[in-house]
């Protein structure tokens, strides 16, 4: 986060008092478990998640300390999440550095990613608000939904760009919409106020997803710090691939439906689906997800926050790609 | 169920009614995964901890709504983790029945067992009570270290019997005090109640999984309907392995520091623990905490309440091994 937040030194500031809660958070009997999560902690995710609930809370009342405890609670859980998903991703790497799995194996990942989400309750359960503990709940099973429907989903030639976006809105959105919210309504912020940070929340997160998807297609190892190309090579089918798809392509179809695809096979069906326009549209969309965010950052109150919410949002919508 | 709770036909009755709370939980978009929920909700375990619930319940003013929510919840806890346990342990059969881990994949079984786990605090939330939800995450937390320990000490000649017995609290005594626990406190059962049930549930729990490691250890496929010797297998040291190294026993020692343990080899380790008298004084372990846990009934208010937690104790922890 070092040099995401570098503009903004109070949101910084306030950034690094979330990660000592989430420290503080993680202390346990298992030391090499500590250990592991310290790193993670350190290891330079933009945190977005805590950021998006600390500008969602100062368009209300603010209270510091539980919204910081609903930030170290949503960027744990989302630290769940990303320890699960290696697991089911067969990931190697995250963030440039190993993955949980890879290095100590799915067993300990698995419950490792259980610490963390339980944890992440405890948190919440400290600012005792029933409301905050429901809309979580309610969201990590939506998210489960989300990735098991990709799950199920894959090598399906059939699946619709309705499925896809419900798939991501669930994945993804879910976490930005609620980080937004749940501080907002916390801070005793009126509804419409609450009601449009989800909606700016769920539209960053949807254009968010749709251009990671597109860099994972296209491949950009250095920018995205993954390897390319790596969802059609477990199958999983973005956006692009969806749209061309459509378009009937038999070529296409059969070269998906090839087990083990390998380098010479992905640039064919890269070719292939931007032939058919597939990433241009695909790019479309995330641009009227982009600009629909940014119309309803519009709405929000005047202040500093306001600025930083759009700002960031131009950080990290509007790429070269 | 079917049999366990027929002389209680009170209790089976609102264990069935525990069973449609759940059932209406786990429905979900995904059908696919809905099935296999309502399979293994059917699949007829004994219904233990949400039992424990509903007698925990009554101990005070009950209301029945409330209750049976958080018997659902507590189950449905139990399935997440057992889920996620199959994965770790790798196994294939449990109660007699596939597991989803080997019926449909780790991957899948990752992401069923979050998602319960997240339902199952769905339901909590409904009955808003901050306390609880509290109670439940912290315990869920303990479960994992549990786990985790119990996956770090693998092949650990040097486990001693105090990490033994904090693994086995920790992985499931604890939710045996938890569950009749949580309803006694939601009743409003007076402090010296709520903590005698605790009580209750952490010698019941230590007594139950002492014996089950006894049974795998000694083996019987049948009455536990899964495979004998697992644990051993796996590098999992249980108190008769932990009770006969404490004797120095080089040549145990060195049958176990080898890989993949035959039919044979576990036979030669089953006679060296026993003329250690590593099982004996496992057993008489186990006796400690069931007689503990009866002292303790005895001391709760006299009721038929009572009376059926004294007699399934019985069921449960005098049995012929």
């Amino acid at each position: 986060m070092d040099n995401f937040w570098s503009k903004y030194p109070s949101i910084q500031y306030e950034l690094n008092q979330v990660k000592d809660i989430m420290k503080k958070n993680v202390r346990c009997i298992d030391k090499f478990m500590e250990d592991i999560f310290i790193e993670m902690i350190d290891s330079g995710g933009k945190l977005l998640r805590p950021a998006f609930v600390i500008l969602g809370g100062h368009f209300g009342k603010y209270n510091k300390k539980d919204i910081h405890n609903i930030a170290a609670a949503t960027e744990m859980l989302h630290m769940a999440t990303l320890i699960h998903d290696d697991i089911v991703d067969n990931a190697l790497l995250r963030r440039g550095k190993q993955t949980i799995q890879s290095g100590y194996g799915k067993k300990y990942a698995v419950y490792m990613g259980d610490f963390l989400l339980s944890k992440s309750l405890v948190v919440l359960t400290e600012i005792s608000e029933v409301k905050n503990l429901s809309f979580t709940s309610k969201s990590i099973s939506r998210i489960c939904l989300g990735e098991m429907e990709q799950f199920l989903s894959q090598k399906n030639q059939n699946v619709t760009i309705k499925q896809y976006l419900r798939r991501i809105s669930a994945k993804t959105a879910e976490l930005f919409s609620i980080s937004l919210y749940m501080s907002a309504l916390h801070s005793k912020c009126n509804k419409k106020i609450c009601r449009n940070l989800w909606h700016i929340g769920h539209n960053i997160g949807m254009a968010f997803q749709i251009i990671d998807d597109i860099l994972d297609f296209c491949g950009d190892e250095v920018a995205i710090r993954k390897s390319a190309g790596n969802d059609l090579r477990e199958g999983i089918y973005t956006l692009p691939i969806i749209y061309a798809l459509k378009d009937g392509n038999s070529d296409l179809s059969s070269l998906l439906s090839k087990n083990d695809l390998c380098d010479e096979d992905i640039r064919s069906i890269v070719s292939m689906v931007n032939y058919a326009s597939g990433v241009e549209k695909t790019k479309k969309l995330a641009q009227w997800y982009t600009d629909k965010a940014f119309q309803l950052i519009q709405k929000l109150p005047d202040n500093e926050y306001k600025n930083i919410l759009n700002d960031i949002t131009k950080t990290l919508l509007i790429r070269e790609y």
